[in-house]
């Protein structure tokens, strides 16, 4: 047998149940604000739990153990696939989303936590579905922990390799189905970040509801907000500045926070990824700051506030908002566009390209160019003070290349659907970045719900292929996978 | 020593004596039609040789004749901007573009095949000096041919020893200061296809002075027309289907073109980069033309005319118009951004990435998903049926990307000089890819005269970069090439 289906719908059963029973948690606050969506969340969940039961028991008996790597690719896709598709039986049972294409969108925005709505008046939709909707982000951004520390390495994308702390020296071929020791830890540092932060929230004036929502999608470097004006709505500097210091603790990478709460500064502090990513934070807000600060007639606090806010969060691929940064200076909505492209720290629940491959292209560019004068010279890309192997910087290119090819041949594909130039980059950019706010009409005051339907579908690939670091999926569309060996 | 300073100021020397030279050329035309600029360009003329004398003088003796490798980057890209420099005497002489940011700008707009103008009335500009600005074009085609064919392999230059015919299997660390028989076959096409350009279009019923003007300009893609409206101005379809088959053959490789008019069908048929290149232009143009048939009033000939007359007049890099792009259907405005990026054939004289570099690069894409599945194997990209060097695929891959991060890094300092969003990535991808126009106030109907001088200077330096492969200029900027070995 080519793949070991048994494994793969029983994995895909286990995570349908567990989807069903993140449905059911919705209820109490259904109850508690009494919006009537009792009936509607209990149909979903039992769904949901019913066919992944059905999936799992089915599958339960002899079957192999051995899972091969080429079944790891099909679970990850799959996975995320089924879990968006199950997931927007809140939304449309309930009346909130009635349509499937705008549903399915809402969801897969969720599960990949890139936060980009259809939803004109957020505020209207009922308590316990907007819970489910943040709810889908955290969920995204815990699996995307997993993905990140204990899948793709064994996978070998797009060297992520190189950025877990116990990286295996070697590629097995066989993909164990386990769940590593670190994951779980990372996963705890993870519910523990977001407790504190629905807390500190809460203490900062936002009611509990709001409190335990914006921390979901915080975390997960979501973005989806309870309010229309997103964060824009708490004028308070102090839950602005809360929030700015979660979305970059949850733009950093998680083995680094571990290390962190236990004392391990230095180790910090020498991550070379880390202090480019906090560099840059500091860099960008700094220009951002000062051309708003000379620009607008804004106090140096709130220029700097705003300025910090809405680097951290395109930066982090958040993407809420607190101030319209498409009014910006245009130099600086340039930089914001590409900043789009930076994506924050490997291992952590940010999505885009990451900071450490953009390290790895820098130092290789500039080596490539010594190497010029030295044809002969064997020159290896450095990363703290590791060499790094080539085949892990040819992959890196690689992964850059594509990212950039299917960034421009989306453009075209979604002026082509329908809209106009800028609103055809912004909404790519920030669909395959996993951001959320776009350009043009797409922008941070805007949403998605113009788009036409088969644009929404296009993004929400997109989304999915920014996600899975692109190998993920695109390995499914090759023959090679699908060839007998 | 760490450079051979006399040789280096001996052909920088030489290189003025030309250019002096042919800035003696426009006199006849002058002349002819009595525009007044007879002191002017004899000055201009004078001054240049007289320069150049003295430096070729001073250096003829005692010198090593022994060139390094990086003797060999100082020429090419001091003598790019000595002729650049030199090459404003006529404009500034003339009284035609008193300013030296501006004369600077076209003239290394002209040198470097791009064609951006600040020139508002180009119709006004007397006929002496309108040769001149075509000349400086067509001289620059010619230095890039000797540049491709017999100095960048050597160099090592972004894998350009893939795309000579005669490619040296080992890089030399001595550049042999000989332009080899292989440049002089090649000049002999370009002559030969200049002229029969102007013979075609004089025919066409172009004046003869137009007639040469923009066979020069053709022939180097340089894009540089006589005309306010550009080839617009000419409304007969029999001179734009000239002007398009001599763009296309300008942007094919002077090789492959060479094999051509020795009947070796087979081996044009048979290269890649060929392949493609047509293919590219005949599939783009499709699709350009049902577009522009579908939305516009125009007739089938006419949607066919504009689409094949834009599509390849971006792809070589040449940038006549025919008809405002900037007005299509966002679809085709934004393929038109993207095709930017295509440039036409290696030993061409066409600027930007280049064709096969994308082959390169998407072959290696496809294969580094196949290589995921198994990792151990070792699966070169192959190029007309041989295998490239990894070094090679390596080396395409880090161009693509300083290309890119350069774009980037050029479109925020363009927007941050003043321009708006389209305009800072329009003017940057437009003249880094030495094509001419671009998109937002430097559309194809507009001219660079409005861009602040620091952003003249700032496209004037990317104009540079492109044409010479980046690397040649970049590699100087770097501590190792100032090191002592």
């Amino acid at each position: 047998m080519r793949f070991n289906y048994k494994v793969i719908v029983n994995v895909l059963g286990l995570l349908l149940l567990l989807n069903g029973a993140f449905m059911m948690l919705c209820i109490p606050f259904s109850l508690h604000f009494d919006d009537g969506d009792l009936v509607p969340l209990l149909k979903s969940g039992g769904i949901t739990m019913v066919v992944g039961y059905i999936a799992f028991i089915l599958t339960r008996k002899n079957k192999s153990k051995e899972l091969k790597k080429k079944d790891g690719y099909l679970i990850v896709t799959l996975g995320w696939l089924a879990m968006s598709a199950f997931g927007t039986l809140p939304y449309m049972l309930s009346g909130a989303i009635p349509n499937f294409t705008d549903a399915f969108f809402e969801t897969i925005s969720g599960f990949t936590t890139t936060g980009a709505t259809i939803l004109t008046d957020i505020e209207a939709v009922d308590k316990g579905i907007l819970f489910w909707r943040s709810l889908t982000q955290w969920i995204g951004g815990m699996g995307i922990i997993v993905l990140a520390v204990a899948i793709l390495p064994i996978l070998g994308i797009g060297g992520m390799q190189l950025f877990v702390a116990e990286a295996p020296g070697i590629t097995p071929d066989k993909l164990k189905p386990r769940i590593t020791e670190t994951a779980k830890r990372l996963w705890l540092i993870y519910v523990g970040l977001t407790l504190t932060e629905v807390v500190l929230l809460w203490l900062g004036g936002m009611t509990f509801y709001d409190a335990i929502n914006h921390a979901l999608t915080t975390m997960a470097t979501g973005g989806f907000s309870t309010k229309n004006a997103s964060v824009a709505y708490y004028e308070s500097p102090y839950i602005q500045y809360v929030i700015t210091l979660f979305m970059f603790l949850a733009g950093t990478n998680f083995t680094m926070t571990y290390f962190g709460l236990h004392g391990k500064f230095m180790t910090v502090y020498r991550n070379e990824e880390f202090r480019f990513y906090a560099g840059f934070c500091i860099l960008l807000t700094a220009i951002c700051a000062i051309s708003l600060y000379n620009r607008s007639g804004l106090g140096v606090e709130q220029s700097f506030r705003d300025a910090l806010f809405q680097v951290v969060s395109i930066i982090t691929t958040t993407g809420y908002v607190t101030a319209d940064y498409s009014q910006w200076a245009s130099s600086i909505v340039v930089l914001m566009f590409v900043m789009m492209f930076f994506g924050a720290s490997a291992g952590s629940t940010a999505g885009g390209v990451k900071i450490v491959r953009h390290i790895i292209l820098f130092k290789n560019s500039i080596l490539e160019l010594k190497r010029q004068l030295h044809p002969s010279a064997i020159i290896p890309v450095r990363l703290n003070k590791k060499a790094v192997h080539r085949d892990i910087t040819f992959n890196i290119l690689a992964f850059i290349m594509i990212y950039i090819s299917i960034f421009a041949i989306g453009s075209v594909l979604m002026a082509w659907i329908g809209t106009d130039f800028l609103t055809a980059i912004g909404s790519v950019a920030t669909c395959l970045g996993n951001i959320g706010p776009g350009l043009g009409q797409v922008g941070p005051v805007d949403n998605f719900s113009e788009i036409p339907a088969l644009g929404k579908w296009c993004l929400s690939f997109l989304m999915l292929l920014g996600r899975l670091e692109l190998f993920t999926v695109l390995i499914l569309l090759t023959p090679y996978f699908w060839r007998k060996i």
